[in-house]
């Protein structure tokens, strides 16, 4: 049965720590993280739960992200063999906090608009498959401070849309 | 057939009198409008189609709302008897081109957040059947020049959570 969920922020802080660790190593034995934070299910927790599940490929297509919690996730996955490609806004990324300069470093492809206007989606497609897509900004104060939606379906019609935008947007920031 | 759509933007800018028009007064004779811009198919026109469409209520999420456009629309709801609900953020609402103040004056009900954290959402509901949400915030820049998209769905499980948010934020922000 197709994925279909909504998420409402904000989101209870979190350690994500075990489910990074499963997601490196299935199965391995969990060792506990130091940190204070509880581990339990929030909106955070399912939106790196639904980045993880990414076998094959993840399209992203963000106006900001400096969220290092979901940084490390896209890192992993980037890790683990998982096809990375990231949009992102020009005015945006060299701001405090981006992690999108650790993000290319890490050997990510990332391409970014050359325009007045915002590249302002924040939407990510997961194996060509499940579409992420609302209102939250990849930042850790949206996501622990704002009011924010994200619709997480998995529909052949809705992603085919995102997609081909997500390949135009992509084609046109092409730098070469 | 339920509504499926999705629209991305930058829109074309377009003339929506002839939309307003039809709306106020199904069936009259079209007056030719004196503005030099198009009145074609556009992101803009479809998402204001979209909105002329409600017959009952019309309830709206907005983190920012300055396209005069869009507020002429949700005027004309009004005015037509259509129950519209406004909840926006408190830091953009007293911003320079905000339309809240004058959808206020014009005696629609409008609520707004008391926290530090951004009500961020956009999103509307038009009749509690037909949720319209993305990343577009309802300003002319966002419309005219940014990347954006919009989905616009017609799916009772995905209206009944947004409306439930609705809900509770409306409850939340009451004045009283
Ligand atoms: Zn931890
Ligand atoms: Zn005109």
């Amino acid at each position: 049965r197709p994925v279909r969920e909504v998420l409402f922020f904000p989101s209870r802080p979190c350690c994500i720590e075990a489910l990074l660790a499963e997601a490196a190593q299935p199965g391995a034995p969990a060792r506990p993280c130091p940190c204070p934070l509880p581990s339990g299910d929030t909106a955070l927790s399912r939106l790196v739960r639904r980045l993880l599940s990414a076998r094959r490929s993840l399209d992203l297509c963000l106006f900001c992200f400096s969220c290092p919690q979901l940084a490390r996730a896209v890192q992993l996955l980037h890790r683990r063999g998982v096809r990375v490609r990231l949009v992102t806004d020009a005015q945006y990324m060299g701001l405090h906090g981006s992690q999108i300069g650790r993000l290319r470093h890490a050997g990510i492809q990332v391409r970014h608009d050359q325009h007045s206007g915002y590249m302002h989606h924040k939407f990510a497609i997961v194996d060509r498959r499940m579409l992420i897509t609302g209102s939250l900004n990849w930042t850790t104060q949206a996501i622990q401070s704002n009011r924010e939606n994200v619709l997480v379906v998995e529909d052949a019609e809705y992603v085919k849309a995102f997609q081909d935008e997500f390949e135009r947007i992509w084609e046109e920031y092409n730098p070469t």
